[in-house]
């Protein structure tokens, strides 16, 4: 279950006008897409970089999952998500190694595509989402 | 000067072979290059992903930056490098914004690349490094 490509790098960041201005200046990269994601308690905004994305990450109250991680850590960098083109067979795989999964089943994440959260304890503290993307990598 | 891609995520390890063995397992991904880089003070394995990699960085010893980071922090999601044609027009350009340079000239890095840190506190706690690719983006 080779992963297709890393969609994004995820960054979050308490002031989301603020972060997507200060990235423009800095690396020169504009938003793609911008969405809020209530299910999740964040709004996103995506930042093309080449094949890849990097994605800001609000959160939407500070009884959030991204409002508690900057209430503990700070703004940072938040997750790693890697595009799959089968999501079942992923999360299947990465049961039978014993991964510990946040979604048992997919759901459905920014952009409508279909995601799932895997753990941080399953590899090195770091929190990983699968992306399920169309074959032509849409 | 916009980065050409994401070159890589950067996520530190308190044992690499032990990392790269699960990595595998779950993600099915093989290292492309294992390096030690003694100036930073690592060995990094890079797993080609996509267009992309993930780089797993072990410390050589526990008073070097990813040691403290590991000790502070615990494993986890390290940096984020973007590929750059040019690192001096890069570097010169995000002076120009104020951003504050761990490096203000290029070094090298991993695999010969020449390569500049920018400081977290220049974008949301974020940990940035440039890599200078060739044009055909080896």
């Amino acid at each position: 279950m080779l992963p297709y490509n890393i969609d994004h790098v995820a960054i979050a960041v308490a002031d989301l006008d603020e972060a997507v201005q200060r990235f423009g200046e800095l690396y020169g990269v504009a938003v793609q897409r911008r969405e809020v994601v209530a299910e999740q308690g964040v709004e996103e905004a995506m930042l093309a970089i080449g094949g890849s994305h990097v994605q800001l990450l609000a959160p939407l109250a500070p009884d959030t999952p991204v409002g508690r991680f900057l209430d503990r850590r700070g703004e940072g960098l938040h997750h790693v998500a890697f595009a799959v083109f089968d999501i079942e067979a992923a999360l299947e795989h990465l049961r039978s190694t014993g991964a510990r999964l946040i979604d048992d089943e997919p759901r459905i994440g920014g952009g409508g595509h279909r995601i799932a959260f895997v753990h941080p304890s399953s590899f090195s503290g770091t929190l990983i989402e699968l992306v399920e993307v169309e074959v032509d990598g849409a």
